[in-house]
């Protein structure tokens, strides 16, 4: 089978924001509070950062687990992997994640700045720049055979989306406004002249919306 | 992680039957019209036996998919296996799958007549008499700390059910009524004493009903 370029769990406000504005090293999401744009995630067995025992096994913890099915390698916008803007200042930075990342794969960060590719447990980093075409193209063949996971944020799905290289999308609505930030849409109709959509509701409060091409 | 034992793609009618009467070589499903029972797993594009390319990928995709995630064993009942009842007159029957059955793992086949043990490409069937906790064991030691699928008919799930051995479960009931047959429940509610349930509507018509344990 093909190999995809696949979204998960991206999470967003109901106004459409993945994260609020003045990101720092102590507020990763901005003004936005990701512990209610992802409460429904956090509160599932599947979650990978859990602490607590337990966790509910309903429709969104099929959402949750669905992330690692089949992954080979993921891209992200510099602006997920951390707070810095411009050159780096030094490499001491190395993500949000501590020593176990929750990827397990090679890791493409899209950035105009060089830096050397570290590796963290089982998860390498590799720093590069470029077009999403080419960037896609290392990514894939890293992935051996297996999908690429489009990690966001909005602005690196957006650049994807309007280069038309994104093959499933799965976004997580959640009952918040934030008013400003990194934007993914006015609205997912925006999305259905390309995609089949499926709209659907979860106990939890959160709506998801999959997305596969027409 | 703990073994959990898991139903996936059990399809009933609205009126809770997960076959017809009258069950032959012809007719697996008896009066029942697999075709309609089924219709939205058939549609999407993880479907094992889909001839034609594309197909969805959507929430009933997800549902498809999940079924061989982390799976070691299956368990079923000797009426999914086939249409023959008592002593086997000869063991030419090899189920309903061809030379490449969808399980890919050891399949117990739950039944009071001997029967050795063959293997069709990387599934290999058992078959086995005794109380659902015994043959569980056989299954879980088979799994070999993989998760066991218990694959129905609705009679063999209702006995684990009965003996509170089942973890999860995941039902997806057609809007079609059958009014006899092999019945898994008169509503999902019984279940809610034992069980969180999600009712998931998807666009398809079908309605998912996700169970885990409280």
């Amino acid at each position: 089978m093909a190999q995809m370029v696949r979204v998960h769990n991206l999470m967003v406000s109901s106004d459409g924001y993945a994260a609020g504005e003045g990101q720092s090293r102590e507020r990763p999401f901005g003004h936005a509070d990701p512990a209610r744009l992802g409460a429904w995630a956090f509160a599932t067995a599947s979650w990978p950062d859990r602490s607590d025992p337990g966790g509910s096994r309903g429709l969104d913890d099929y959402m949750v687990r669905d992330f690692h099915r089949n992954i080979g390698a993921e891209i992200m916008g510099r602006n997920k992997f951390g707070p810095q803007r411009g050159p780096w200042a030094d490499h001491e930075w190395q993500g949000w994640w501590g020593q176990q990342p929750p990827f397990h794969t090679p890791v493409f960060v899209m950035t105009h700045h060089e830096r050397p590719s570290f590796r963290l447990s089982d998860t390498t980093f590799h720093f590069t720049g470029g077009e999403p075409a080419g960037v896609l193209r290392r990514a894939l063949a890293a992935a051996e055979g297996k999908d690429v996971r489009l990690g966001g944020g909005a602005t690196t799905i957006r650049q994807f989306l309007d280069a038309d290289l994104v093959d499933t999308l799965h976004i997580a609505v959640a009952p918040v406004q934030l008013g400003a930030g990194s934007r993914l849409w006015r609205s997912p109709e925006e999305l259905r002249d390309r995609y089949h959509h499926d709209v659907v509701p979860s106990p939890s409060g959160v709506v998801h919306h999959l997305f596969w091409r027409r």
